[in-house]
Order: structure tokens, then sequence, then C-alpha cells
């Protein structure tokens, strides 16, 4: 039927929780609005953030490095990777068992997906990204000299490391999550953006960096020729004079009339203004791709035109 | 051509390294031999052991429980998860550095992999597999308190955990890797043997156990209807009266020698009675189907008759 359609879907931090416990149980919300999307026939590929469960493993293995040095430290990039299978596994399942409840019989699996960035991007001149504990003089100076990462004070609590965010270039195994969506399966991958990698003589090599997951998403939508991306956030709809008296919410937004909103300032870094540059660059890279900016919960309504912020051309 | 395989490769320990740095040259070596097979045209698919390396991440994890109780120990099913991105990661890196310098573009991927066991396999009943630290009495028992984990003092050394290591009933995401290999692309697999999970009311859970990575390579092969499972040890051949005056190496041998010379007591549990087991239920699971027990390097040779000890009807 025409109204089934490719989708990339970008779930937001609320998604899965902070810790183990938090996470079993945040996945069994997360899967019903899923769910209920696979159910409806579309293809659903889940992109999630990782930002508190790479955090604590990055803290995991710097504990283990810090009383066993058998261990080297162990690079953000294979923090990373940990992280995809440590959330997937989880939300896969959780998935699986939603779809199961329905008489639904999909595989829905996790791919380790790396994620190219550019290794001149000129986000690594600037590292904006605190990550991991904070940790004493001594502590930071040690480790910075050992690997070669950069610590900085942060506002007088200690020493942290911090970390680039450029932008995605190319999603490595963009052919696999193909292959296996062709294959009618719901697939889970970019986790945390994706394992972030440099491309150099034909080597794939991990950087110490993160990759916004609106961004990488955005760039997994194009690269599978996706009808929708859909970016979940704690808002039904993007506003424009966001909690002011004269706070507008938008159910319609074109890439024009964002960017005229962006130069205004109306969307606040960090937060939802990566969510709509993503959005206009993917409802601008096609005619006919439609961006959707909303709750979870509110997901199916906005793919069927009832809610949320729509983007496209 | 009829002589291309689909062929499942179980790397031995070895193949990986018990470091970061040590896993990092590990692969570089196992790379090679794998990318033979894969220029020779066959279909490969791919699955190893885990042992330090999930040793080293549940060490991590309970090294970040100890300083930190905002955290709840993560259970082994879990760091298994984690231990798969890790290995595969850094595997399929390899592999696809020396396919593309052999001019081959081909795309290389790790899924993450749960292997069904069942909750009631007799295995429960006395877990033999002693995995992580040794801890103090106290340490142990706080643990055990909190987990309802099996701990049990170690040969004067202090106290260890115990697992399970029951048998794989289930490769669960069989159809996914299914999905990847036909359509051309290498697979890392079941990797620690896969994930174990049990099956309850429609939901998969993780189950504090370790699965032989050569019984869940063996059922692999079988889902997948592959031609040949491949399974890598430290010697070209099995033996029978290994090391001793009549020590005899075996270029071929049936299911029904081998159970013969398993009931003589031929081959050492925990070392070469498993591959040989996995190999000879593979071998008698249908005509046609051939086992190869030898050594990496060799695995191309064995392919074509050569060396290692081939297992069949």
């Amino acid at each position: 039927m025409s109204n089934k359609k490719r989708i990339v879907i970008a779930l937001g931090g609320n998604a899965l929780g902070n810790t183990l416990p938090e996470q079993m149980a945040a996945v069994t919300n997360t899967a019903k609005p899923i769910a209920d999307l696979i159910e409806d026939g579309h293809e659903v590929i889940i992109v999630h953030g990782n930002g508190p469960q790479v955090g604590m493993i990055n803290n995991a293995m710097a504990e283990l490095y810090r009383v066993d040095k058998t261990y080297t430290p162990t690079p953000l990039s294979v923090c990373g990777a940990m992280s995809q299978a440590y959330i997937g596994y989880d939300l896969q399942n959780a998935i699986s068992y939603e779809l199961t409840k329905r008489g639904i019989r999909k595989p829905v699996c996790t791919l380790v997906t790396q994620v190219r960035v550019d290794g001149n991007d000129p986000a690594f001149e600037n590292p904006t990204k605190p990550i991991g504990k904070f940790l004493s003089k001594e502590e930071a100076e040690e480790l910075a000299a050992k690997t070669g990462d950069i610590y900085k004070e942060d506002a007088g609590r200690g020493y942290r490391r911090y970390v680039a965010s450029p932008k995605p270039v190319e999603i490595i195994e963009a052919p696999s999550v193909e292959a296996l969506v062709n294959a009618g399966q719901v697939v889970i991958t970019c986790g945390g953006g994706g394992i972030p990698v440099v491309y150099e003589d034909g080597r794939l090599d991990g950087t110490g960096a993160v990759i916004d997951k609106d961004f990488a998403s955005c760039l997994l939508a194009e690269e599978l020729n996706a009808d929708m991306l859909i970016i979940l956030t704690a808002v039904e709809k993007v506003a424009i004079n966001f909690r002011k008296e004269n706070e507008e919410w938008l159910s319609e937004l074109t890439p024009n009339k964002a960017k005229q909103y962006i130069a205004e300032g109306q969307f606040a870094p960090g937060s939802m203004l990566p969510k709509v540059e993503a959005a206009v660059k993917f409802a601008q890279s096609k005619i006919g791709r439609e961006a959707l900016i909303t709750l979870l919960e509110k997901a199916q309504d906005g793919i069927n035109g009832l809610t949320g912020t729509r983007v496209h051309l």
C-alpha cells in the first residue's frame, strides 16, 4: 500500500533511562509506540542516543585501568561500540516481546554501526562535549599524557575529558542495514550517533568524538532513501517564542521558514536546534521526503498528519 | 561454481588476544586467512570466543559497582553483549581492511546475537565455569545476596563466580545472519557462543551462563544450512594417543569412529573433546555436510582437502 513508509526514527534520551534497571523499564514503554508503527506496516529503522550509557561504560573501563594496569585505557570509540550492544540487546528484546504479544513475528536486530567523520572537520579544533567523571588535576594530566586526549577544568568542579562533535559523513554499515530492512526486518543501528571513525589508507580507525544522533539519523535516512525521518523529543511540536507570551506551536515548517527561525535564534543550541537542522537537511534532500518532530507516543498520529511538527519542501 | 561453499568458521582464543592492544594486533593476523576464504568466493560467517574479553568487561563493571552504588551489578549476559561489539568492531575492520587491500569491496558487519538455552538444562544444576576476579569471602557473600549468583571457593585462592555452560538450542538472530549472507555480506555473529537467553511467556531474558562457542557454531551452521563448519584450534589435525609414543594424526574421521574414540577418552574435556563433538554433530546432521578441525592458517588448504581433520559421514 502506498501509505506504508520507510521510516528512520531517532529516539531521545528519555527512551532509555540512565542505569540498567531504568533501561529495562524504559525500553518496555518505548517498545509500544514503535510496535504500533511496525504493526501499521511501516519499515522501521531505529537510532538511539547513548550519553549516560557510554558514560557508564567509559567510567567502568577507567576504574578497571585505575586498579589494574595490565589494561590500557579504553578508547571512547570502543566504549561506544559496547554501548550499542548494551542498549540494542535490551531494546530489541522489548520490541520483539511487544510484537510477539500482538502476534507479529518479525526479526528485530542490532547492528554494530560505524559512522565516518572527516578527520579535518573543524569540530576537532575545539572539543566541546564533556564526557566521563570529574578527575583531579593529577589524574587528568596522567591520562592526557598517556592517551593524548584533551582534559579541561570544568566550572571549578574538577577536570573532565572533552571531545569533538564532528558531522557524520557516511554510515559505514548502511548496506547491511539496507539488506536487513529489505528482508523485512527491524534494525537498531547508529546507536549513540554511531562509532565515530576516520578513513585513511584503506583503513577505518576509531576517533575520540561524539556524533549527534539526530544528524546521524538524517544521514542514514538519506542513504536508505527513507520516506520519513522522525526525531523524537520531549515536546509534541516545535515552538517559536518558546516559553514566552507569544509562544506559537508549529504544525508545518518549510526549510526556508526554518532557516529564518534559526537565524532569529528561535531554537536552543544542543537541544531543539540540532533537531530542526537535521529535519531541514532531510526534508530538502529530495522532493517528497518529510521529517517529523514530536513525542514518542505521538509518532503514530504524527505520521498520519494529526500532530507534531512536519518539515517538508 | 560448485566448489563455492557456505562456511561457518569458529575462531579460537588465540585469534583475539587478551587485551585491547593484543586484540588490535591479533585481528590483523586473523584477518588474512579469513580474507583468503572470502577471496576464494566462499560465503563466510565468523564466530569467535570471548573468554578474556567478557572477563575484562565483567571486572570493569564490577569495579564500577564497587566505587559507585548508583549502579547495580551488571549481568553476565549484558557483559557478553558488550564483548560482541568490542570484538566485532575490531575484527570486522581488520577483515574489511584486508579485503580492501585485495580490491574486494564487500560489507563485513557484526550482529548482536542471542542464543537460546533451555532453562531446565541440567548444566544449570552444577555451574562449572569460573568467571571474573578472585574475591574475598565477604565480597562474594555480598554479591551472592544481591544477585543470586553462585560463588565458590577456588583452590584456596579466594572466591569466584561460577556459571553453567548449557547447550545452545536456537540462534535467535539466524534469520538476520541469513539475510546478510544472502546479500553477499560477511557476518560476525554468536560472539562468545552468543548471549545466553531463555524464553518464557513470549519474552527472552538473559541468563548467567556461558555457551560453548563450538557448539553454538555447529547449531548456527545447521540453521544456515552451511556446507562446512571449520573449528579452528592450536593443532593442524586431531590426534589419538595424543603426545604418546603411538600418537596418530587423523586426516579423516567418521562420526562412528569419532564416537568410539570419545568413548575411549581420546580427547581432553574442555579442549579437543567439545570440538570433536561439535564437528560430529554437524557432520551427521545431513549428508554432504563436512566439519574441518585445523589451524587458522591451514583453513584454506583444509577446505581444499590438503590438511586438517575432516569429519563427514
